[in-house]
């Protein structure tokens, strides 16, 4: 037998317990100390919540939302995946349309990413959803884009679109502007599914 | 509208060209430089290339795998979702029997986390597959265990835990010795399951 902690719970303790004493939480707001925790702990480093950022309140909005059963709406089946159900407050509904049988054609005549596209069918659902960008800057532009056509808000953007064309600067529109919806993001091209999916966790039950 | 690359094939184009001219490939060998760039390209951190750890022959003997048939095992909801089955050259099993009835059972008796515990149904499929860690350390730490005490070998090991509790610790065990089988993994805290599909990927069909 190997010697290594298989206690999940204490895993859990200890690992936040690192993540508290390594990472500078200054001027990280108490509703959204958990978040950081969280996406700090989903990604192993504690030096990106230099990268967080937000608008006022948007920790309490983000709760509020859940609790009074905010559909989540996720533009990837990893996110959907990475949301513990039971932390949700209200069994809330989480919704992925990247899937749907429509979306293709859609693409097709948006002239955009399928992951754009599939957010077309977010539209009956996103007033006072959460939505979740974990991984297309695609999504996140469309997002805005939305808004600016007047779409129904949502309760709160958390955008953690990765990679190297468009996610840094799909985060940077978002935090110039949001369209007047409470938001989370992380600056740069860092950021993922695993992210994204551990931000709404610690919007959930429970404490970090 | 806003102006951005709605273009998901430039977008991957772009992609790959910008990791290309900042990651440092060259300790990289020819049939790991695909995963070396896709892994990159799902955290958005072309520095983490200086972290990979691999075994001579570990992306061919995956390929091969693959191309025989291969399952692959999953230790997250997240890895399976995050697989591009078009990419799969063998319409490969993918597995992930993390949400098995039997598995909180198996995880009290064994005192060990579900993770971990959820490993014991890979037992029939381990001969010859892609086993992909992408969450939990202690899944990592439990297949080294199961294989030090005989269980059949996997073609491939994908070690891609994240975290600060036992992450870094069981990469470094598996790059100390990997019990005879090849592998891959990235040192330190950072991994995780977009990193983990996406090494699966890359040794899938086309080309990073």
């Amino acid at each position: 037998m190997i010697d290594y902690n298989r206690d999940a719970h204490d895993i859990y303790r200890q690992s936040f317990a690192i993540i508290r004493a390594e990472a500078d939480l200054s001027r990280i707001p108490p509703d959204l100390e958990a978040l950081a925790v969280r996406v700090i702990h989903a990604c192993g480093m504690p030096e990106i919540v230099a990268d967080l950022e937000f608008s006022p309140g948007a920790g309490a909005a983000g709760r509020a939302a859940l609790e009074a059963g905010a559909a989540i709406l996720c533009d990837s089946r990893m996110v959907a995946e990475g949301i513990t159900r039971a932390r949700l407050p209200a069994d809330n509904p989480i919704l992925c349309t990247l899937n749907d049988p429509s979306v293709p054609a859609l693409a097709r005549e948006l002239g955009n990413t399928r992951t754009a596209a599939a957010l077309e069918l977010w539209r009956p659902h996103l007033a006072g959803a959460i939505a979740v960008i974990g991984n297309a800057p695609t999504a996140l532009f469309r997002l805005l884009e939305l808004l600016d056509a007047g779409a129904p808000k949502p309760a709160l953007i958390l955008g953690f679109p990765v990679g190297f064309v468009g996610a840094a600067e799909s985060k940077a529109a978002l935090a110039a502007n949001s369209r007047g919806v409470p938001f989370v993001t992380l600056r740069g091209r860092r950021g993922g599914s695993a992210m994204a999916a551990a931000a709404v966790n610690a919007l959930g039950r429970g404490h970090a």
